[in-house]
């Protein structure tokens, strides 16, 4: 499995990965998730992958590849949406390339989240579906996920809005993760992210939030701990509850 | 879809249920999944229901017209699991006489949470999957869910052990029906709950929480307000997260 969330935001996008693959349980492997294309100054463009390792690794090497070519290529597309639709046309190059002849009856898609901004453009966020068909997000859904989504869903609903900052909707991300990692055991550590501000279009490194770091495993704790204080601070089920007058159930 | 948690607890049984079913998005409609049989004094059975409705519904008729009959029933099995395996029983016998031979291609499977205690036995927790075979909650796992199980899956899983409370635990499953209505429309309100103390032999009427329930809604405003304090008090993201000196997305 794999857990991708890419939230737009006002100030920016903020994209967190995480680098677990694996082919049955007996068969995982770490492998990087977050990819980064663009040129300083000019524009950037952020690619999280979810789905068949073989063919999401194939369609970024291509992409990566053909930067510079004759042909329509990520460093000379004039849009966001035009990004999208190429990395899309990629995906199924690749899958038609490889169902036939020999894997026609393996899965073979993939899905892709991009984001980033091209010049003047606005900074957008796109949803690739597996079937190569994509949605945009917008301010009323301010964040995309691919892969595990349902664990971690609930904290990005209840804390994250298109208004909040990079660092409130960053740190929701974290969280998100955290409530996935416990839940999935093929979702986990490291974590790559990237925090892009709009407008500046810089290439950020991003960041890798290792197995051992302490600001992660300290709001982990925290959030543990709180939630067990914030459980035990509300009101007992009242009486009426157990259904008659039994009140020994309590 | 539906969600139901039931909880094996060192002080007995928690059961909650939703009571949304849907075909189809533009066809939902309210049926109760949590259903009680037993002799007080004797023996209590509740079982719980998720998938086919026809196929549940049947399965729920024919073990109430059989009790008392000559043939095996829920009144005079000796043990929790011999009621489970005769559920399980019911429901091959319906899918099998339903499914030949117009719905050959329906799936007309469902799943059973299977749970009491009989005479001096022990308090048992079954769940009962669509083909049949069963599993039976323990120590290391005391609670068992149907259906749509992710979102309302971590609070159980920090909040929740074998040794918790009564109330405690119906606390925490109620709070794990909050955060799976707010993520999943098919999950609805009323919710039908039971809770069951070991060895009182009794047959609790239950309780239904219904849409305007007072207590069901301070605690889901109190766990959405602590939530967001909770999340605010955490430390900030470390400047080191932005892959560089660029301190402005903070």
């Amino acid at each position: 499995m794999t857990y991708c969330v890419a939230m737009h935001l006002a100030d920016g996008l903020v994209f967190v990965s995480d680098s677990r693959t694996n082919a049955g349980i007996d068969k995982i492997s770490t492998f990087r998730k977050l990819f980064t294309f663009g040129v300083p100054g000019e524009r950037l463009i952020v690619l999280q992958t979810a789905g068949n390792l073989a063919t999401s690794q194939s369609v970024i090497k291509l992409l990566q590849q053909r930067l510079g070519g004759e042909r329509a290529n990520l460093h000379q597309v004039a849009t966001l949406y035009d990004a999208t639709a190429l990395v899309a046309e990629t995906l199924r190059e690749v899958v038609a390339r490889d169902a036939a002849p020999l894997a026609a009856d393996t899965d073979l898609t993939c899905s892709f989240l991009v984001g980033g901004q091209i010049a003047d453009g606005p900074t957008e966020l796109y949803s690739i579906y597996p079937q190569g068909n994509f949605i945009q997000a917008t301010e009323d859904t301010p964040f995309l996920q691919l892969g595990e989504s349902k664990y971690g869903r609930s904290i990005l609903v209840r804390n994250l809005a298109y208004g909040s900052g990079l660092e409130e909707a960053l740190r929701c991300a974290l969280l998100s993760f955290d409530s996935t990692i416990r839940s999935n055991l093929s979702v986990s550590m490291p974590l790559d992210l990237l925090v892009y501000r709009r407008d500046s279009l810089e290439i950020p490194s991003g960041y890798r939030v290792s197995e051992d770091d302490p600001y992660f495993a300290s709001i982990r704790r925290q959030w543990a701990t709180g939630l067990k204080a914030l459980f035990d601070q509300l009101p007992q089920v009242p009486t009426v509850y157990s259904g008659g007058p039994a009140t020994e159930w309590l």
